[in-house]
């Protein structure tokens, strides 16, 4: 074995022991180790901002970009979202050792479900040392152990953060093992985290497209996990044209880079006309590059715009993330449908419209992991949806798909209740 | 690409396509389609017969054993046993389409989740044309298109069966794609289904351990799947002693060969003397071969228990599925705890207390996927459970845990009803 696998298969050990302790800790333990935590970040503000000093500069040596600087750097308001972080998750219900649908059966059996940690969770992030407090916090309130494994350019802000979560937790009784930051900067780290099935039950890339597709091709440990947000909004023939304009507009420009920013805008025919210019006018105010089918650029041309782009089948399936808008016109809400469920990356596609079956169909139809009707894309997201907290978003189908919570770390295992009953 | 890559990518364009008609389609076209397969199978049982008795020609020329030829053979038990499934799972209730968990939000929009059929499920079993009809009605009613891919000992009884489920889905309305069986029995069909990932949602192996043993090392395409069942009862000091003797009886000695029969009895200390007497006597009387710990010993050959084998560290590691049972005595709650979590399989385990608060521990640190308390491990079973179908027993811990019935073909999505609502 070479050296980097030993330690990855000792961490490994380590966290399947430690995630034993953890699923029988009770809620109270674990959020004392968690407001422990937060207490300790606030004292030692400075020497974390020490300590990230120097991975700030190892990168600002190495030429990396500003927005990759801003990522890495414990800004005190940075160290101050992660201490409130800390005590919000600790405020969260416990999701550990809930029971629930509970039934008597023919037999006199009574049979339910009880929620229980998965085990050990291996976290995949590139150089924002934030996220190592973020997700720390969720694997412990939801009784994992967890290998945590940032961007190497977050090496030394991850080894300070690293000590304190292992204090909280050692203060709280609970195993320091339950939250272990990788130590290495070795790429074979992550090959062997993903592929050590015997220790590590689920593995969470959070990351960009790059990160994630790389992990697809070698893990072997479960992922929850999403490649792209290519979100759709559909204004269909009976929608109400204001808030179809408000919502649309809200969808693309609220912000540019989140994976549940509208992509594509696909238009019923019928209301094209009624509906484009103003919408596109408000577009293009506020710099947002168009780029249309051939219907679409008929009707906006008649009104008297000018140079529009044309749409490309490549533009169908891409995540622009920035000021870019692709526009359809289709005919029917069924062919707004094949075009979502063609091209879309199955994260979040909305529907505008007043007509009730209409509604009914598109939720039924549309095969992602959110859909909506009269609501902006944009909602999609863990908060928003009354989680309390958000590991990722996955559009995946088995285990949990959409914004991940804390019960998306979580497993049902049944529970039957006997008093001494036999099988005939 | 090979001829058989081509084929089975052909396969799978097909199901990825019926799969959107399937999700479509409401309930009572998808039963209809069930019960017409009943009423073909009803009127063709002769011709079914003929064609299973090509295969139990060859599969008896090529020397296979009679258990083998038993579960081969379509006896007119057997068929009136498929129909009688098909007409049982058309009177389950449909699980696609219903919606739950709707709350509002401070935001005003209003978050609930729909359940959805995975989309399409590989499903690969032994030489048994049973399973063909089985898994096909499951997959249906669950709004799924399936590929089966069943022993090539079955071919021509699984062709068969195949021409009468598709006659039933198109007289439905439904497509014929929407169930497909595998028809060439060269191996690498296998090894194109559990990788096609872009076609294949699930992967479903219904078999025993090497089948199974064998998928993992290549799937890519995740799996609902258990491997053994080494399933533990424990007797507890608290146990009333009568309750242990009935349902340990019941636990090993119902039947031999299900995934759920235990294959370890655990016993505290303080009770050994009282309850293993009687129930190694009930036992032995079964026929029943004992392997024993030196305490378990002691205790047995005190009583003139004579010529009992000696439990090996492979005993407790060890799935027996025959009328053999290891029997260790332990010190405390904890002993039994850490001896199910380190040796067991995580299928299903019972302990037999009266003490409310041992229970309780029992029931959230043991790490399986069904945990009892004073009933038989037998009881781990869709059918029991009253989930009204099984399609398998899952002891992984994503998605599906335990049990699997229909919900388990299932996913679910998110649904935003919103009325011009933007985020801010």
């Amino acid at each position: 074995m070479t050296d980097v696998k030993i330690y990855m298969q000792d961490l490994g050990r380590r966290a399947r022991l430690a995630s034993r302790a953890m699923a029988r800790a009770n809620t109270a333990t674990k959020n004392a180790a968690l407001l422990k935590m937060a207490d300790l970040i606030d004292a030692q503000t400075e020497h974390l901002k020490l300590e990230n000093a120097k991975d700030v500069a190892n990168a600002s040596a190495k030429g990396m970009d500003s927005a990759f600087i801003d990522r890495l750097t414990l800004s005190d308001k940075a160290i101050a979202s992660m201490v409130a972080g800390l005590r919000q998750v600790a405020e969260l219900p416990d999701p550990i050792g809930q029971m629930m649908n509970f039934k008597p059966l023919p037999s006199g059996i009574n049979v339910g479900q009880m929620r229980v940690p998965l085990g050990v969770i291996g976290i995949i992030y590139e150089s924002r040392p934030n996220v190592t407090i973020d997700a720390a916090a969720l694997c412990i309130k939801s009784g994992n152990a967890t290998i945590l494994r940032g961007g190497s350019e977050a090496l030394h802000s991850n080894q300070a953060l690293a000590s304190i979560v292992q204090s909280g937790l050692l203060s709280a009784g609970l195993p320091a093992d339950a939250v272990q930051v990788v130590n290495t900067t070795d790429r074979a780290a992550v090959g062997e985290l993903i592929t050590m099935t015997e220790y590590v039950d689920v593995i969470v890339p959070r990351g960009g497209k790059s990160l994630i597709e790389r992990l697809m091709n070698d893990a072997r440990v479960p992922m929850i996990k999403h490649l792209d947000g290519i979100c759709h909004s559909y204004i269909d023939v009976d929608a109400d044209v204001s808030k179809a304009i408000k919502v649309c507009d809200n969808a693309k420009t609220q912000r540019y880079a989140p994976c549940n920013t509208m992509e594509t805008l696909l238009v019923h025919a019928q209301v094209a006309a009624e509906v484009l210019p103003t919408l596109c006018k408000i577009y293009q105010e506020k710099a947002v590059e168009l780029r249309v089918d051939s219907a679409t650029r008929a009707t906006l041309e008649s009104v008297g715009f000018k140079d529009l782009a044309t749409a490309t089948e490549a533009d169908w399936c891409t995540e622009y993330l920035a000021p870019i808008l692709s526009i359809k016109t289709v005919q029917t809400v069924d062919e707004a449908i094949e075009h979502i469920n063609h091209y879309g990356s199955a994260h979040t596609d909305a529907i505008i419209t007043e007509n009730y079956s209409t509604a009914q169909k598109f939720l039924r139809e549309v095969d992602s992991s959110s859909v909506m009707v009269n609501a902006s894309t944009r909602f999609a997201d863990g908060f928003e949806y009354g989680l309390g907290a958000e590991i990722g978003i996955s559009n995946d189908k088995l285990h949990a798909r959409g914004p991940v919570g804390l019960d998306g770390l979580t497993s049902l295992k049944y529970i039957v209740l006997g008093d001494g009953h036999i099988r005939t």
